[in-house]
């Protein structure tokens, strides 16, 4: 198989902006719409319009801002939701309406109180309208994760007929197991009549952890659009998080899925959006958190002072970090001592090495981290240099 | 399938301790071992013995407190190693001492510098060394993620015939995908003989966000332990996450895997390490993030509200948590408006809530939550008591 293209999908305007705490003003997702346009990414959902007047606003902006690159508005399968989706993005170049239903049993009954049969009307009307405004029309099966197959199908296939030319398959609740995810994608790349015409998309939520992995899953089997956010952000546990997939498939050529994404700028990406959404990156955060590259047993430290690759499988040079860290610690060991010693300018021999070492486990027992003052001041206090 | 038990081995001790920033005292330690215990964990790895005289103390504490569960210590396959865990482990009822060495390429040329008859040999005699002290010993095959499945289940087969009872199959660096994990236990289950004897275990690191689907692709395919931390804390970007293994294992029944965790104490658990390691939990962490329960987008709101089930696939009380909640944002609808104000008091007719609605999107617009207090004076203002 030749190398596909897997298109990226950035939410984090519009279902990473309406977590609670996240939200920002129109300057700011300017600000970070363009960023996404340098990152690489292929479309932007920039919000959804008839959500507030702000937010129509900033789909607005973005829309105008944006020349290279989709524009998407999100819509529900109502007409004014559409029409004003379709009003905000009059100025884009490449604008694409986002609409959709809810089509699994618990949706339809208990949120929708209706039908399939009503469902899937609604579905082909919301599609041909939106067409009316633009080409490109996205549809999304709300809840497609708990979609029985037989039924999610019938709706794609209606929903290529009306002219949608990207089907959304979101995982909704975040229950799917990636084996399952998977098999849903292919089942509908197999079984829709027309789907060669459309791209398949997958939207992944992290309830139990699993958005990025069924995000590939869906990948592997046929989808060539991946909705994700910076950072994971996202209603809940959030969404897919965009650093991680792009990173899988860099990290797994065999698998022949690329993607735009200049990686050197994940990094800043990841501490603008935080920082803009005042919603911290846990420290063992994947790609982006602060201690993603940092080593700090001694075996680890060993590791990658010999040979980097032992235990990283990423440069963190290619995501935008200048370099690994080892960071000094009770459980750091002779070899990262000596390492960070020679750095600073001590190059001592094993039996001064040994008598530092133990200074420094005294030190490191009580610290939480051994900085470069505390090894200067230890080696006066262990008297080291007249030794040496 | 009769119904599988899952061990659930913690080592946020070990493993989550040595992040830098993160080291415990005594007795820190001695309390989270307690927690873990009443969270209904099989294994605590408790610390690297050999690491540090405070790490000594750390492990001797809590092999001389824990009497139910089993109480593990790490060890290279290095004789002083091993006596220093065997010696930490005196008091322990039931001692398990985890000794391993390399296994892949990289790390046999680089790291340690010899071949794979040398790593054979010194498996077998570190595995023999620890089983002189302790009925219970797990060997780890370090990097098993990118070590060749031929030599593996060799070096498997070795550490059986020697007496070990649990075989660990980390995949150190993060790099694997869930198919290719998963394949890798099958493969070892399916080819080693003297494998029903033993228990393979998974160990997975999250460097691109896989290590909670590597993990349960392991145990579908065969592991009966997943080795895992409380918040996924761990080394660079972290451990599997105990919680989301747990919570997937619960809500997918049919995979007819389970454990003895007693999901109710997750919440405060992972509230207690998260404070003791001083290492936050982002909002949008999986099950015990802030916002894992929070509905904000008025769509979501508005289903939640009519059924739980809706966007919820967790009960948030199974994890601890008193309740799903409702924040109000520019993102909110009608409908999660209404029920807040209902909840305070204000029962208004459709045309005063359209009124109520048109102030709360401009003031939503501009703060970034409203707050009840915020309704109160929004109603007052609005003057909608005196038409209602």
């Amino acid at each position: 198989m030749s190398v596909q293209k897997i298109q990226i999908f950035d939410t984090t305007l519009r279902d990473g902006e309406q977590v609670p705490g996240c939200k920002l003003n129109v300057d700011e997702k300017l600000v970070i719409a363009r960023q996404l346009e340098l990152l690489g990414v292929d479309v932007i959902e920039a919000g959804f319009p008839i959500s507030s007047p702000g937010d129509f606003e900033a789909v607005k902006a973005i829309a105008a801002q944006t020349k290279e690159i989709t524009v998407c508005g999100l819509s529900r399968a109502v007409e004014q939701d559409i029409l004003t989706a379709a009003e905000a993005l009059t100025h884009a170049k490449r604008p694409r309406i986002h609409t959709g239903i809810g089509t699994s049993e618990s949706h339809i009954a208990f949120k929708l109180r209706t039908t399939q049969e009503k469902v899937l009307e609604r579905a082909v009307e919301a599609v041909k309208l939106a067409k009316r405004f633009v080409e490109d029309v996205e549809f999304y099966a709300e809840d497609a994760g708990r979609t029985n197959n037989t039924f999610l199908a019938q709706v794609c296939e209606a929903a290529i007929k009306a002219g949608a030319t990207v089907l959304n398959i979101p995982d909704t609740t975040g229950y799917c197991l990636p084996e399952e995810y998977g098999a849903k994608i292919k089942y509908l790349a197999d079984n829709v009549r027309g789907i060669e015409r459309v791209t398949l998309s997958t939207h992944c939520h992290n309830d139990l952890g699993l958005a990025t992995a069924n995000s590939i899953a869906g990948a592997i089997n046929g989808a060539r659009q991946i909705e994700c956010t910076i950072n994971g952000v996202g209603e809940r546990a959030g969404n897919t998080a965009l650093e991680e997939v792009v990173m899988i498939m860099r990290q797994h050529p065999y698998l022949k899925l690329q993607t735009n994404i200049n990686s050197k700028l994940l990094s800043e990406t990841s501490a603008m959006v935080s920082h803009m959404m005042r919603m911290p990156v846990q420290p063992n955060k994947a790609i982006v958190g602060a201690n993603a590259f940092s080593h700090s047993s001694g075996i680890h430290q060993d590791g990658v002072i010999k040979h980097r690759e032992t235990y990283e499988i990423i440069d963190p040079r290619d995501v935008g970090v200048p370099d690994s860290s080892i960071v000094l610690t009770a459980r750091s060991g002779r070899a990262a001592l000596a390492f960070r010693l020679q750095k600073i300018g001590y190059n001592f021999d094993k039996s001064t090495l040994d008598k530092a070492y133990a200074s420094f486990l005294e030190v490191a027992d009580r610290a939480k981290e051994v900085h470069d003052k505390d090894l200067h001041v230890l080696v006066e206090k262990a008297n080291l240099l007249v030794e040496n």
